[in-house]
């Protein structure tokens, strides 16, 4: 079972009578009154990170994907919790003071405070983050309107690179390999974008399960279609340089998520406040494709303007 | 390692500049200015509960453990979230529908709501739980009196010959056995005396690793010694009737956790009104001992008047 399904099918009924559970169909819980908006995420060795030799790594690549969820809607993450299970080896006292040590500069960083969680004892390592934010307003999902043009924040498919990398199933030279694993580990979170997004964008997701599900998630209780464009899809100029190097395929790098980059569409007419906002911040905005009417098939468009296919849509949990 | 020494050694120095984090010593976040109460709690199969042959028990036991947590603190829930891992046969449609069933038993029981959570695949069964409350005050931790009056509610101790029944540690007729196994899945909550507590508990905390931990934890902080009296600590008749039959020690069962009652102290001059309350809620409370002067050791005093040894503390977390 598809873990929408699993939610849609035996949980949504029970949040039918909380509007601030956002019928459970978005990242993020909002209640409106408390301007209160929190965030859960489990993380699982094997699956989220692939292993814990670079516990000061990981710790950071969990927290930043456990604020994304906030920054993507326009939301500072105030307050984050830790709930850690593992055993004496994952949580040894050098790997404690890693982990501590990582905490503390995250925290600087995106002025986070370590707020509670909890730490129990069991041989499979694994993580539930809780971030917390307020504010009075936040960009919700399914609000997007025909015509809107699609954006999304920074460089598409360089996580995807490092994990491969990091698993052995892609060589290259030494400086791309570090550069890659250290995008894995350390997405750049367009952080300083957040409060203005609320002046432009009309929905927004953070890219985590790759490009296509999560567009198609940002849109899936709304009849609209969208059309991308390969050639607008940002990548770093190392992913150009792999992908020529390797012969691969743009598409499957950037559909692959732990991203962490903003996807939102916004009216054409906000085009130059955004291009504004890019320069002023210095943060990478692109122009990937637009929203289109219901009766229109969803399209991707390659570089020389022909339909392209695309199977494996991202990551998601099955049952 | 101890994991209140994990704590402590490595990750209260983090929270140092959020008075909301409590120092980390409190099983609860409190932000006065927000007037917001959030609770943490991992549960892993095994070790939180025995196994998940009966869904729609577990998923009430750790739901009512998470509560608790605010619960004693005089502040009622209001949204909880749930983080699951598990596999396929864990979440099966049958188990879903249980869960779910339970779920919304749970929520008019306590008028509580689900916001969110996480579903992630595991071969390994945890859940993670959130709960959150809204209060302008809550009673904290080693705020006690010397001469304070040391109270909990309930009974204590069924919910252990519940667990070593059902772990088959521990035999009895079938009436018993049945009585104790539901003790064990379904702790009655003080649940009617939330707010009431605000009135006249100086500092509580529930019982959840067992009766001394806990009350050794509720005044870690503060210069201060206790005497517990075993003859005033309340166990059920059914419990009474098993430590006969079997001839087993009061002392063990009543201190080893999963009770969730709440333990507080208050000025000798409430005992009235305590006693007012438990009438008119039907919930007993009973005074088990005092606070006394830190100069003194602390000590538990048994039936014919002797002082008792207590090598087995409760239960904890050790990495």
């Amino acid at each position: 079972m598809h873990e929408f399904e699993l939610i849609k099918n035996y949980f949504s009924k029970l949040s039918k009578n909380n509007k601030s559970s956002l019928n459970l169909n978005d990242d993020v819980f909002f209640d409106k009154s408390k301007q209160l908006i929190i965030s859960i995420d489990t993380y699982i060795e094997g699956i989220h990170f692939i292993d814990f030799k670079k516990p000061e790594l990981v710790i950071k690549k969990i927290i930043r994907s456990s604020i994304s969820d906030l920054i993507c809607k326009g939301v500072k993450p105030k307050y984050y919790f830790i709930s850690g299970s593992g055993n004496s080896k994952s949580f040894s006292p050098s790997n404690l003071i890693k982990i501590s040590k990582s905490l503390k500069q995250e925290q600087k960083k995106f002025n986070i405070f370590l707020s509670g969680g909890d730490t129990v004892w069991s041989n499979k390592l694994s993580f539930t983050i809780t971030s917390v934010g307020f504010s009075k307003n936040i960009i919700l999902r399914n609000k997007a309107k025909i015509n809107d043009d699609i954006y999304v924040t920074g460089d598409l498919g360089d996580s995807y690179a490092g994990l491969k990398i990091l698993k052995k199933k892609l060589n290259t030279n030494n400086n791309l390999k570090k550069y890659f694993e250290k995008k894995y580990y350390l997405p750049s979170l367009a952080f300083n974008l957040t409060k203005k997004l609320l002046f432009f964008a009309n929905t927004s997701i953070d890219v985590s399960d790759g490009l296509i599900t999560d567009l198609e998630k940002l849109i899936n209780k709304q009849k609209l279609s969208y059309k991308l464009y390969l050639d607008s899809i940002p990548i770093s100029k190392n992913l150009k340089k792999l992908l020529v190097l390797k012969r691969l395929n743009k598409i499957s790098y950037i559909s692959r998520g732990d991203d962490y980059q903003i996807l939102f569409t916004a009216n054409p007419s906000k085009s130059r406040i955004i291009s504004k906002m890019s320069n002023l911040f210095g943060i990478k905005i692109s122009k990937i494709g637009k929203i289109c009417v219901p009766s229109k098939k969803s399209e991707i468009i390659d570089e020389k303007g022909k339909k392209i296919a695309l199977n494996l849509k991202g990551f998601y949990h099955k049952f």
